[in-house]
């Protein structure tokens, strides 16, 4: 009986892969004992379960996750929820991560939060519960309540880029990457260093990594006794017209700074504009320098301290996913390193020629 | 019987949404005859559900989508299939068709084929059917496999960015589009016009789009009297390094040409960036036009036509909802304008100083 046919001329140099009907022709059982066996049912006898074992072994079959979770009643998708998907760092965590999950065979199920009313109502609905396996949060702003939310799913949680007590979490030093571009400024000889932060507690957001890339530029200012140097302007707006207003209303100012550094890249990329079309000359008479490593950084010559975003995404992904095979994990802390990439626009500071 | 309980000092201002118990407890009735007389179901007598629909209408009670779905078995779920996630293009229809789909009461699955082999698997395995209501591809890749694929799912489709004969589309004019790219080139007086393409049938891709605005620089020079001077250089990578590494390559030539059309942005981008660093004035010595209105063009201060990016996604998921709610709807196409964004990357020719 040739119960598996030969595949006709035109396919032959690709295989199709067998099917859960093959392996049963193959062991001359239903497809739901070829199921069953597979999955170790206790109601299937060891022979039964010997032919099946190799019928499939001889197909190459393999049972799909997606078909043993209908069967096992688990959903075979993970959550993954994103404050602003379009930006750049959020993109490419979520590429990182969702290769990792595809590779193992889960869906993404993707909610973007957008707005902080968008957030809250998030929260209140939480869509998550019976959809999913497992959430990755990425810099999702937690308050006490949403933390309670997301723990009351009581399902494998990893954040990316916001610690939470008692979940495992992905993340960069954002205190000492904004410290080592500081530091960087401080080596050239700049003591008058402004930095251009992001939206003001943006639509409620108040993201971790803002807070502490704040805080490594007072850090970096202080302990250089530049305390009293420290100057803060905020961007009105996100993103790269956000970091060009920032730079047009600090160059209102009667004197400028030697040197800025950037919450952000996209925010130095705006700065950097609005210094070209004023000829004001970077890095001759203002540094400029970011944290990102964004992947527009080069075009402007930008000086940057890059974090790896994508890993970021797949080290997430790897540790839930452990966590699914093992409820009992401890939760972890992984801190990526980022690394100085020096460019152009960061030199020697601008001084005032002496006549 | 107070049945409502009042909410908690602290809770004042922000008050509690009601629930199906809350309307079940107002109307005296169980949360299953909430939910059936909420969705017409003839079981219920009118007085009841005239009761039911007084206390959600006090309540301002509204039964979710994603409850009335779970119990018509229907999925509440858009799957959207996305052959690069990080590519600016598709993260931004992603985000405009997510937005629709949310405010709508949909959750959305998100597919990324990523390579040519991942989207084989996608076609072959196919893991849309029952988990998604309907599906959006974004200028996928459609063989005539594929297409057989996505249309014995028996869901409504919509494409964005490739026309599939029978299924609804939204899309730009992307022959169109480049012609106008070519006519401001042309208008300016130049005639030595070369296009940087996008890698050469990526990865198997071979989108539509980029067959197109090959084609509409084609058109554009044929009618122009100046096809013996069509001249395209296709970057190896994709993105601004391969516009770069395009770029460097046509100055390996003996001779420049004045004026560049870039199939996208982003190659346009990475041409300037070389050409600045090799101290080609831009558009002194060469001008650069790109297709797309990237939101980093303005960066390095790029002619471009610019397309509504965000728009094609909102209104794919606008036209995907009403093919849910009739199903009889007859496929359209959509083809949304595209718009020339003058800036400073493209000026009259140049030409040789004559001694």
């Amino acid at each position: 009986m040739n119960v598996v046919p030969d595949p006709p001329p035109h396919a032959v140099r690709r295989p199709r892969r067998a099917s859960i009907l093959d392996v049963a022709a193959l062991a001359g059982v239903s497809a739901s004992t070829v199921s069953r066996s597979l999955r170790g049912h206790s109601s299937i006898s060891a022979a039964t379960r010997q032919r099946v074992h190799e019928a499939a072994q001889q197909l190459s079959y393999s049972a799909s996750p997606q078909a043993s979770g209908l069967a096992s009643g688990r959903t075979l998708t993970i959550g993954v929820v994103v404050p602003f998907v379009t930006r750049w760092f959020f993109v490419n965590v979520v590429a990182g991560a969702y290769e990792v999950l595809h590779e193992a065979g889960y869906d993404v199920l993707l909610y973007h939060l957008g707005t902080g009313e968008a957030r809250d109502r998030f929260f209140e609905r939480m869509p998550l519960s019976r959809r999913v396996d497992a959430v990755l949060t990425l810099t999702v702003p937690l308050t006490e309540e949403h933390t309670l939310a997301l723990r009351a799913l009581d399902m494998p949680l990893v954040t990316v880029g916001a610690a939470l007590p008692g979940v495992s979490c992905v993340r960069i030093d954002d205190v000492g990457a904004t410290r080592t571009a500081v530091h960087h400024l401080l080596h050239q000889g700049h003591e008058d260093i402004v930095m251009i932060t992001g939206v003001e507690d943006e639509a409620d957001f108040g993201f971790a990594s803002s807070r502490c890339r704040r805080e490594g530029y007072r850090e970096a200012m202080e302990a250089a006794g530049l305390g009293s140097r420290i100057d803060v302007v905020s961007a009105a707006t996100y993103g790269i017209e956000g970091g060009a207003a920032a730079m047009a209303a600090l160059m209102d100012r009667p004197t400028l700074p030697t040197a800025v550094v950037a919450e952000y890249d996209e925010l130095a990329i705006g700065a950097i504009r609005t210094l070209r079309r004023a000829s004001i000359a970077v890095p001759g008479r203002m540094s400029v320098i970011g944290v990102d490593g964004h992947e527009m950084a080069s075009v402007v010559d930008l000086t940057t301290v890059a974090q790896p975003v994508q890993e970021q995404g797949a080290v997430a992904a790897r540790m839930l996913l452990d966590t699914l095979a093992d409820a009992e994990a401890s939760p972890t802390e992984v801190v990526l390193p980022t690394r100085l990439t020096v460019r152009g626009s960061t030199g020697t500071p601008w001084s005032r020629p002496s006549n």
